[in-house]
């Protein structure tokens, strides 16, 4: 079996934990598996790197940022086949160039575009384990790029096609997906397997085991991706297109607090308004998510919509920059809300799971201010403080324990 | 004018440092050179990074240590860079695999064999300063090597004469070539000029500006290499074929204190004793220097020889585990001496220098222990508590101060 295994940096944040990596690769080595490693950079390694070069320059040029953060994998790799060496095992690191791993032009924001998989093979059919750097490709000027947030989790999967691989296993802190954050909801349960639709809708809503685009390209070539902790042996949680088990009506809960709602009141009600509007937004870089367009009344309307907490003051910037081309009367900003989210690939076939949202919602006496779905997903934008209640509610109401 | 600028890892080994050398090299830019500017790893990061290593293993192997070590380099050129845009001055950084270095396959102690000019030439053609990481290279293999000691020295000088460069300068913490280590001698004067054979043998000896392989590198290749400070605007040494200035006789006295004397007395006096002895020693990878053979009497002799310090106790093992094959009375070891050395190309058409350095010692009343000489080189061993007495003795009698 080829097994592609991504740790993450504080997997290999010291000494102990890189031994603890290694040893749990061996196991899977001596079981006869040809075993490729995947690393990010050390504990807060990449965080110093940063700082160095703010102190350096506060506005270093892309490419040489990516220069120096691509050797915080190489120093991961190197010192994880040091351990490896000193526990008998044959080992051999790759970085970038070596492997070599493709992208596309865009320093700090690549995307693999190919990998070369020969030398990967010569080194496995050598009996060796393989430790590749994560995060980090190469562009067709010969350069290095990185791959933005959730890198490391990209070039795993993105191996796995590539090498064809028998799975391809993310090791985390937690030990598996759950049907909503054990934090917040006591009797949320792991989940033995889950749709690549599904976990793109709890990764994009905030359960934050997974970065989306690694589960896109998952989902793109088939890759069974499986979540487990790097600290224990549980089974941990399988992503992959088609679940056996008997489809659930839905599948987990999420919630994302860094919301804000824009309220944009007293638009003039003719052709074009809402899209100068998010034209404006979208130019400055501003992400909105739900939307809610109000019926029209004495020819005007009014438009409401959330975007990442972080951008609400420069979304409400770009609007008043545009006040006299946009035309309205007001507009406000309404900090501390929440995005609930009830995600399952069953109620696609299902039209009542919308209903019974709202339904207890209403029970527990939680207010919803907007609305928005998808066939695998309902979400309501609630006030933040409520989160905690309105997960646990809709943990119960879908039965989601059992 | 196209010019390579090497600085080590203490001319970067801070911000401001960083800086310093950045300016340095915006000002040649400026004046419309090409620049390409070579850089070791900073101040002590090559040290914590090997302790870093021996922490998780004691014995890593060559290649991942050289894996590990190559981020060094990378890292000072990436954050050179940053400080150059800060500046408002194009720059790029290039690690080994982008220039390309092409080197032998040996880890830890590869050797120089093409360097490609192609993306160096491309970048300086755009007006940008090209900053190159030393000390390493790609072998056949395409993994990373690196270049052993002075190996950043060795880049730069391959760098200059792989690019027809009409310079070579390496910065270092002193602002030259002195006619001896000012630090013991109090009237050793900066040279102008020295021939690359001058060089080598004070490199050899002890001078420790410049590493001998770099300035094999730029004689092979007719480099003209500059040594000056990284600190001051003084104009250094020159190092060249031919020195235009009137000859001198001698143009610098070396001293080099890490050196023990073994005298292997009694040995018998058949053909093949030397070979035996030497050949043990040199399976053992111990250098022998200096050597003596005695006269033989009573069917035996001895031979005396020098080591450096460091593999006195074991030379004297290999002997002692060679005795009955080598059959000698008893050996001896001697510690506590040292070289003193008196170079200059012009000896070589004026057969006295030898007598005048043997009369001055004797002047000194030191004892010369053994002796050896070279065209350009006449070295004596004594004991190390008078190296200042005979440097400076040597220093005067030369007429070096002038």
């Amino acid at each position: 079996m080829l097994v592609v295994k991504k740790f993450g940096g504080t997997s290999v944040a010291n000494k102990e934990r890189i031994y603890n990596v290694c040893r749990r690769c061996a196991e899977s080595y001596k079981n006869g598996d040809d075993v490729v490693v995947v690393l990010s950079a050390m504990g807060k390694l990449t965080d110093e790197l940063i700082a160095k070069a703010k102190d350096i320059n506060p506005n270093p040029s892309k490419r040489e940022m990516d220069m120096l953060l691509t050797t915080g994998e190489q120093t991961s790799v190197a010192l994880a086949c040091m351990a490896f060496e000193a526990l008998g095992i044959p080992a051999i690191s790759l970085n970038a160039f070596q492997v070599a791993m493709h992208t596309t032009s865009a320093y700090s924001n690549a995307r693999l575009k190919r990998i070369d998989t020969e030398r990967i093979m010569h080194e496995l059919d050598q009996r060796k384990i393989v430790v590749v750097t994560g995060f980090q490709g190469v562009n067709k000027y010969g350069d290095y790029t990185t791959l933005g947030r959730g890198g490391s989790d990209t070039t795993a999967v993105a191996l796995a096609a590539a090498l064809k691989a028998d799975a391809c296993e993310i090791y985390t802190d937690v030990d598996g997906v759950y049907t909503a954050d054990p934090r917040i909801v006591k009797k949320a349960r792991k989940m033995k397997e889950i749709t690549y639709d599904e976990m793109l809708d709890l990764a994009t809503l905030g359960a934050g085991v997974l970065h989306n685009r690694s589960v896109e390209l998952a989902k793109k070539y088939g890759v069974a991706l499986v979540v487990r902790s790097s600290l224990t042996n549980e089974e941990g949680t399988v992503v992959k297109e088609d679940v056996k088990v008997e489809r659930m009506l839905v599948s987990g809960v999420a919630a994302d607090k860094n919301c804000a709602k824009i309220s944009v009141v007293g638009l003039s009600d003719k052709p074009g308004t809402a899209f100068r509007l998010f034209d404006a937004l979208s130019q400055a870089n501003i992400n909105v998510d739900m939307i809610l367009q109000s019926v029209s009344h004495d020819n005007t309307q009014d438009i409401a919509f959330t975007v990442v907490g972080d951008y609400a003051d420069d979304a409400i910037k770009v609007i008043e920059d545009n006040k006299t081309r946009l035309k309205y009367e007001k507009v406000e900003l309404e900090k501390g809300v929440a995005k609930v989210s009830v995600v399952g690939a069953g109620m696609m076939s299902n039209p009542g799971v919308a209903a019974k949202v709202f339904e207890c919602m209403y029970n527990s006496n939680i207010n919803i201010k907007m609305i928005s779905t998808s066939e695998i997903r309902v979400t309501v934008l609630i006030d933040d403080k409520e989160v905690e209640k309105a997960m646990n509610a809709a943990h119960d109401i879908f039965g989601l324990e059992d």
